[in-house]
């Protein structure tokens, strides 16, 4: 047992991980950020995601590189399906197939070589867009299967799942993270950014970053292609 | 819904997993053929998998490739840690972290997009080895855990882990694939095989592996370098 108590945080670049890995800062831990490249369509995401670690003080950050693409199925990670620009019901084509499953389980690999207590992960069930893997019964499942996975689960180790915002609205998102002294600018959520970085102001992503901002009353420090 | 019904296998090439794959295929299923390089020592492995998928008929073979040894602790990744050849107690340093939580995520991204109704993983309670994510309560876990976390688990299309050889001991497994016509002189168990593709006739693997074959009464198609 490490007395420097560890977690592992899921870090992609964009407002809700950076306010996780805000968060895990503030509990006290030793924060390993971990940033998984599944074929997503930019990099500006990945270059905030190391922005980020280095201003949060992580104590170390890994990229991996995962080629989901390969399996297709998402607006995300296959070219043949367009990011919708208009809004829509049920759950949408951005959903990337077991995204949040495959992200946790690399986590949890490095958690249980660094003897981590935690994984955060910046998962939100009020503004989830119908992703069926950001539900709080998703998240205990993945934490009890975890302990059955792993030695040091088997040795009576504690391990769990931390999601600081499934029950915080965009707004209350930014206002914690605000409060923990988070720079938002340094953070990236629009799906398909210009080359000059700026957010394309039209995804689902944007429509919930900037709807976000303006009911959190903190000043919104994305620049926007087109205001939505 | 398709009509032909589906499975994702995980086949690593090895003795088990290449059965998992018989049975699959016996069940009736359209199999689709996951192989997962993590950073493991050798490439034989890799290419017996390639040659066991097209072998058993496999609908499609895909290779991923993930790092995991960028998170080391693992004899079998991390090139700092020996094999051993004094057979262990308790959870063996062939351990690799967390990893059939990560294979079966891996399986279960691909699933959704192929509508499939099962994951095969050729996982081995008796034999185990002392693996924590070889063991029913696991894999129990893991299905309900999917379940919840995926597209088609929320529209409740059914979908499970199957582990044909979760009960058996290695020479049952062998009378197994034998019996559906396997050629285990395809398959690769060794940790450390030689350059001529020889096993090393004294790790784990190749113990657990020539032992099953002198009690199945099976002749053993392999050649080891040393008889253990």
């Amino acid at each position: 047992m490490n007395a420097t108590r560890r977690a592992v945080v899921l870090v992609s670049g964009g407002l809700d991980s950076t306010t996780a890995l805000a968060v895990a800062r503030r509990d006290g831990l030793e924060c390993y950020a971990l940033t998984v490249d599944y074929g997503q369509r930019h990099a500006a995401e990945l270059a905030a995601a190391q922005r980020v670690a280095a201003a949060l003080g992580a104590a170390e950050h890994r990229c991996l590189r995962l080629d989901l693409a390969q399996f297709g199925g998402s607006a995300l990670t296959d070219q043949s399906i367009d990011v919708p620009t208009v809004r829509e019901t049920g759950i949408p084509v951005t959903y990337v197939p077991a995204r949040n499953t495959v992200l946790l389980s690399l986590a949890l690999a490095w958690a249980e070589v660094l003897g981590a207590e935690a994984v955060y992960i910046g998962v939100n069930a009020v503004d989830y867009s119908g992703y069926p893997d950001c539900r709080p019964e998703f998240i205990e499942a993945f934490g009890r299967m975890a302990r059955l996975a792993t030695k040091a689960g088997v040795e009576g180790q504690p391990f769990e799942v931390r999601t600081p915002l499934i029950a915080l609205s965009k707004a209350d998102i930014i206002r914690l993270g605000a409060a923990l002294g988070v720079d938002y600018g340094m953070t990236v959520s629009c799906y398909q950014p210009d080359e000059g970085g700026r957010a394309c102001g039209v995804c689902d992503a944007c429509h919930f970053r900037a709807e976000g901002f303006r009911q959190s009353g903190v000043a919104d420090p994305t620049r926007y292609a087109v205001r939505g």
